[in-house]
């Protein structure tokens, strides 16, 4: 028997196994968003403490607080070092918090009690994220068995943080808390989705985000429009006339310096993704929620415009009366609320500063203006896919699929640039997750051969890596 | 005695009971957007009538319903015939109906308790338009003490609406209704206001109105931004380039089709308008709100963009979420409120229909646009300086007051060009209004040596129509 035919036997003993043990942790509601939840959380950390230490993980610890005394929702950390004290370190990260279920009555299953049907596991948090994590933990036992060692051929370590659904206000503080624990020369992430089924894809890199919100001042109360209109400034009409100059004519950002850092996707990827049959009739009346046609910058496809190239966008607007009848005023004030997604190497606060900028030059006489940032932003973040990690998370998803695996990414954005930063250390990704998984809605669910799929991959991945130690390590 | 002190003798002589009967009247809560006051505002044309008699009007009515057997609230009639049966027909045009008072706790005297303050009496409806409503039945009294005579010079008649503080929905229907009762050679409006106590002025036309509500559509819910956004058209933004574009450089409506029926306004009005000492910077901090710069169409002072020329006011605009915190989606929709103030010879139909164009030529692909109007707007209206109607107001104002009284107009409207144009009569404005007599608003009050005045103008001016008595029905 080939080694990759063992490590696919190992995954398929454990099969029966697996599922027992995904259902046990799926019927913990660790809502982390509902303070109700949180000793939920809390029990769903232990839960996975217990299931790491039965498997043999030789440290495991649970998180629940930083050095600044700042309780935080429980994270799991294990440790199953290398024998090799030349063996490269590789942090798998992702989360067991899960979102909140409502409406409630939408789903077709409750949302806590797992139900298999056919291949497909039923529930909150199948796919998003413990399916994926268990994931992991099914294929570190799988190389084990595969190559008959005590240890793995690379260090991994694991870090399933319960904030990630919250927007991870505390993974920076664990981070540099836990520096030594968690150093590492590469970072897997597991969550992230394919294209489909029968086009797997390997995500590449994801949107970071700034968002902003102005609000436009004129008079200190709204006037009546007929004894005003027409002689002083209209802050709902000079609002708009700033957000229609936030794009030009082909669909780009028009603030200036807005693309200085942006990276041109390497040629690889856009060849990858242009391989990808994305079929746009059917994602506009599909996903995009019924959009009447395709809008966006010039030159590029849909899948770049939304995965590789920035964005402003304008989340919402408010100003004088927009109610049932009308009131015949100039508005004293108007509001917009505006973010923009962000591609490698743009960082928030420069884009932060840009908008404040562009705001000011589009602020005429008699309008006061006010632009809030919320906190400092979202970086992007990338593969790089000649990495020797990312190529062998790529061919070991190819080996344990029996398929080309494209490229794709994702156009929303988690903790991953921070984790990356904090730990100088390239980041991959690992993920079998479907754009039809439901993540955040009614009826969840994953489906169970790919995760099996994905624990395969994941056994040749510390296979392949452990193959290629020299090369991860002299990189890192 | 020359006749014209024999009029302000008439008035003072007058005085004491003037204000009883205005405080008796005043002390009615005739709130019309109320229907709690509906039996107060019933009881307050019962007072009108009744003090019509007493003054010996020979025919006094209530009208309370129209010839479709729809109920309105109660306008008062009354006629008082010239004994000239080639005598021109005049309509003093009013109404009894009041505003709402809250907030209530903003009134440093109650309401509806008038309070006679030094000089001014204090009240809801003081100026608004029971004082200057019951000025006309003292002029009329004042006219014929002076001329001795039993009937006035020409015919009077008077028309006293319960419903214009509720934009006067059924006054077509009473126009209609009582064609031949109403039938005139002119119109005078009272309820307008003066410059100022020490530049008098006289007001010589009001804009009209049209209004939309446009609703720009997308997808059908809204988007994920970081899923969706940069790759679908976003509601709001396309919205923001169509309201930019409402304007040119130049501050002009930028419609097509906008300016065709505007009038220039004569050459008599933009000399007088230049003579007001109208102070730019008290106008701003004071009843334009604290508005930090005028701002409006090139080539026109403050008060010819407030009088003479149209414009284009965005009221309102909503979408997607504005609220604290932040949502990142690309809105379902978006929604705009826009109305226009318009000036003669523009009709509100016309321009809505310029404007629906308009959303229409600026709708892009994937939007789905919806325009709705409310009714068919408000006619603009203007008097004719030149025509004998409105020199003989100018002439009496002038000799009651003492002093030049120059032009001025209204930014907002009423039903007087509905008035005009149902019975086929110029209009002119006889009003005694002060800009801070707080009409709408707590504290409302009026200068009761002003209501004196506009008493005795009135008085001079039905001895000076029944001087040009052929003019007048010649011009009809």
């Amino acid at each position: 028997m080939s080694t990759e035919s063992r490590e696919r036997a190992a995954v398929e003993n454990r099969a029966a196994r697996f599922l027992d043990d995904l259902r046990d942790w799926l019927a913990i509601p660790s809502i982390g968003a509902d303070p109700d939840h949180h000793g939920e959380v809390a029990r769903s950390a232990l839960w996975l403490a217990d299931e790491l230490r039965m498997d043999g993980w030789p440290t495991v610890e649970v998180w629940s607080g930083d050095s600044q005394g700042e309780p935080c929702l429980p994270a799991v950390f294990a440790c199953w070092p290398s024998t090799d004290p030349e063996a490269p370190s590789v942090l798998v990260y992702g989360h067991h918090d899960v979102q909140p279920v409502d409406p409630l009555d939408a789903w077709e299953h409750p949302p806590f009690e797992p139900t298999l049907l056919g291949a497909e596991l039923h529930g909150r948090g199948a796919s998003d994220d413990k399916g994926q994590v268990l994931m992991h933990l099914l294929g570190l036992q799988a190389h084990l068995e595969a190559t008959g060692a005590d240890a793995p051929a690379v260090t991994v370590k694991l870090l399933v943080e319960g904030e990630e659904e919250s927007g991870s206000p505390h993974i920076a503080a664990l981070l540099a808390d836990h520096a030594d624990e968690l150093a590492c020369d590469a970072i897997v992430v597991t969550g992230t989705g394919m294209f489909s089924r029968d086009t797997p894809s390997m995500c590449t890199g994801m949107r970071g985000m700034a968002d902003a919100e102005v609000v436009f001042r004129g008079a200190a109360m709204d006037l009546h429009s007929g004894q005003f209109g027409g002689a002083v400034p209209n802050p709902v009409t000079e609002l708009a006339r700033m957000l229609a100059a936030l794009h030009d004519g082909e669909g780009r950002v028009a603030i200036p310096g807005f693309y200085d850092d942006v990276r041109e996707p390497p040629a690889a990827e856009r060849a990858a993704f242009a391989r990808l049959p994305f079929d746009e009739a059917a994602w506009l009346s599909g996903p995009a929620g019924g959009s009447r046609s395709l809008r966006g910058e010039t030159g590029w496809s849909t899948v770049e415009r939304l995965w590789v190239r920035p964005t402003a966008e304008v989340n919402g607007v408010s100003g004088g009366y927009a109610g049932p009848g009308h009131k015949t005023i100039v508005p004293a004030e108007a509001v917009a609320k505006v973010s923009f997604r962000l591609v490698p190497d743009q960082q928030p606060v420069p884009v932060q500063r840009a908008f404040a900028e562009f705001v000011a030059a589009h602020t005429p006489e008699g309008i006061q203006p006010e632009v809030h940032f919320t906190g400092s932003g979202v970086s992007p973040c990338a593969s790089d896919v000649d990495h020797p990690v990312t190529e062998s998370v790529r061919l070991a998803l190819q080996t344990a699929l029996g398929t080309e695996v494209l490229y794709a990414r994702e156009g929303g954005s988690g903790p991953e640039a921070v984790i990356a930063e904090a730990l100088r250390a390239p980041l991959a990704f690992l993920g079998v997750g479907l754009p039809d998984d439901r993540i955040h809605a009614p009826n969840e669910k994953v489906v169970l051969p790919l995760l099996h799929r994905g624990a395969e991959a994941a056994a040749h991945l510390w296979r392949l890596l452990g193959e290629r130690r020299g090369e991860v390590k002299g990189r890192s």
